[in-house]
């Protein structure tokens, strides 16, 4: 029964308006859930889109416009005229109408927000547009519902009925003061199951409030909604008083993005890049990290080379090199994949020297486990003493490889540098180069 | 202003304990916000842990409990006696319960349940316990708001008041008509400020209601609550009946984890495991693609040992060893890591022949880059010949890596192999193997 876009239902709705065949339009599409329409409008040709939008009812226009792609959503706002734009942002939350100011020039910006005719709309969004993007501040919406903390119960209801009209999705009352400080929250049962006469004061909730400023950072906000399992959280000015919340909805959102983009970081992508992208994007995204890591195997070439003496004398020697450098990549990889994945979520390590050792006890297991193996496999490919020479390498660079993959991100991280860089390309680049060294080392010192 | 939990404090708490000092618990540790309770208590003994949980509220042990690691959590159950486990029981939300019962042995489930006072909690939570850990029934709660289609809205606001007393989280009332099918759902706003003589018929949304089946499996949960970013979602048996919801608190915890793991998978780490685990057990998680990595190393050795001839030959061809798996490692992982992403969206791809077109475009850009780079950087090295041999061999490696990193994920979870396996050791491994034999194939064709 869920809507599922096919290909052929697509070319029914450009059918549909070629022919201004209207009803169908409405009986097939307008009737779907805002979320499908979107999906819709992302596949069509802009003036389609057009078409189908300006056919939705108001309050539903505003749920499409959010859940475009951003670039569809750019490229529709562009073809607008800044009254038709002005027109739109009076639906949206604030914040949303911020986010979609942020793309125009500060003219259009000007000229849209004279053509708005809801003054106190225009307000909360110019008021927005002041805060960092990547802070509370450029998160929160203007959008609550608040009971001042003398109200008694009736005077709240009246009050909140009135504000509801403007508030989408209502998850707590927050209580004020007078002069608008924070002062709690109020649950909806407590204020609508409690005697109309009680007094705000008598009924809620000041304790452990998690709240937090305008200027605080994305990343903490997260934090918070994170470790304190919050739908929303209430934004203070520096007088402690409250100027928005932030809502979980917008949270999901970002906690996705930042696990992608963290994904992306350790598998040697430096962009952000969408799905449809186009191929020069991709391939600025993709090249930085490839050609650091040729400038690694040309490091490792060098080393290699002024191994040459050894290599003509025992050729086979140049068979395990890709072993030596897989595995040292391989197992500095894990190593950095949970230190990036503790410090993601904003673990403190309590001491680095605990996360060492450990790490240095995993890396000795696996590292015993593994030379054991391959002293057996190479001891029959080639010579006793080739045996000795992989084995021996092996597990020094499993060592080092758990040394370099646990202490490097959090050098990164102690220098404000993202962790998941190191993950992936740097670490395994870096390990190539190492055990390389170690290798020829200990093929040196035990052939001659 | 915000808790931060330090050694000192710690300490302090422990000797607070010891001297039984109850004024300075209950000032300095009641308190608190629940979660910084939990993260006291992960980090105390079992008995000290015990001595503050029951110093706390019964409302407070509940949210703490749930908050507490999961070892911490197990091991401080399995030291309770049945009927104190039957005592928290009764505080918890029942999916919460049913949580903590899958932990304990068919005997011990047993006889908590018979221990319980309130048996209409106990039948929910044994009901919840028929359904599979992974499925929307196993996730959901069965506590939730539900008002008749027939009745008034006063008579639904004396309902819902009764109601409100098990349900901690108020997001939807859901509406449901005699027999409890779902009929749709009804906003907090539209019963608290409607006229209490209207019928909720006649004040109820219907349209594009989302929900889903008690056997709908997880992942196709998470994806409703992204694609239409719900706050909850109601849960129907085969019936269509409302059996429970599921809420975007529980979900969170969900997106976080599947991220993780996929983080894991990609890094070479076959298992969860926590910051904490123990050595054995991160080893354990580690070695399995440790090894598939040696293995890949040696059918790598028996590459390198067949073109023996070549390397006696031209020894600097061993030079260029590690770059070019290297390379062919990292195009590998980033084109396979962008394939996996998208599938963890829920995404489906309209055309594998479109997507493998575009990676190759990216890999053609990016090979003919690094190849023309490499070729001014060997021919410097070595000589000519062995310019052309390298630059020749990088594109193909990078050619066959962005084919290889494209396919393997989309053929992998065409099997129902989790994809995010193929980001990492494995495509690495592959990789490898592959680009060793193009580079001595090539050497070979040019050297002689």
């Amino acid at each position: 029964m869920r809507f599922e876009l096919t290909k052929e239902f697509l070319e029914n709705i450009r059918l549909a308006i070629q022919n201004n065949d209207l009803e169908w339009i409405d009986k097939n599409v307008l009737e779907l859930h805002y979320v499908d329409i979107a999906e819709i409008l992302d596949e069509l040709q802009n003036e389609e889109a057009k078409f189908i939008y300006f056919r939705l009812e108001e309050e539903v226009q505003a749920d499409v416009l959010m859940e475009l792609e951003e670039e569809v959503r750019d490229r529709f706002i562009k073809s607008l005229s800044t009254k038709e734009i002005a027109e739109q942002l009076e639906n949206l939350d604030s914040d949303d109408a911020a986010d979609i100011l942020y793309e125009l020039s500060d003219n259009e910006i000007h000229e849209v927000i004279s053509q708005m005719e809801d003054d106190e709309a225009a307000d909360d969004i110019v008021d927005l547009l002041n805060y960092d993007e990547d802070t509370a501040g450029g998160l929160m919406q203007k959008e609550f519902l608040y009971v001042n903390v003398d109200w008694t119960v009736e005077e709240a209801l009246t009050e909140i009925r009135e504000q509801a009209k403007d508030v989408e999705k209502v998850y707590t009352i927050y209580v004020v003061d007078d002069i608008n400080k924070l002062m709690g929250v109020l649950s909806l049962k407590s204020l609508f199951f409690s005697d109309s006469h009680l007094i705000i004061k008598d009924l809620y909730q000041n304790k452990n409030i998690i709240s937090v400023k305008v200027t605080e950072e994305q990343e903490e906000v997260m934090r918070l909604f994170d470790k304190y399992g919050l739908v929303s959280i209430p934004v203070l000015d520096y007088q402690n008083k409250l100027v928005g919340r932030i809502t979980i909805d917008d949270v999901v959102d970002i906690i996705r993005e930042e696990a992608d983009r963290d994904f992306q970081l350790a598998t040697g992508i430096t962009e952000k890049v969408e799905d449809n992208a186009s191929v020069f994007k991709i391939t600025r995204a993709r090249l930085p990290w490839l050609i650091i890591g040729m400038l690694g195997g040309t490091l490792g070439a060098k080393v290699i080379s002024s191994f040459e003496g050894n290599i003509s004398i025992v050729p086979a020697l140049a068979f395990f090199i890709p072993m030596i450098t897989a595995m040292g990549g391989n197992v500095g990889v894990q190593s950095s994949a949970i230190v990036v994945q503790s410090l993601a979520k904003g673990n403190q390590f309590k001491s680095i020297f605990s996360k060492l050792g450990k790490e240095l006890l995993v890396g000795l297991l696996n590292g015993i486990i593994c030379s054991s193996l391959i002293f057996g496999i190479a001891s029959v490919f080639g010579t006793l003493n080739l045996g000795v020479v992989v084995s021996i390498s092996l597990f020094v660079v499993i060592l080092f490889a758990s040394v370099m993959g646990t202490l490097i991100p959090l050098i990164l991280d102690k220098y404000d540098i993202d962790p998941a860089l190191a993950t992936g390309p740097f670490i395994t680049t870096l390990n190539d180069v190492l055990g390389l060294f170690i290798y020829f080392t200990v093929a040196m010192l035990i052939f001659t």
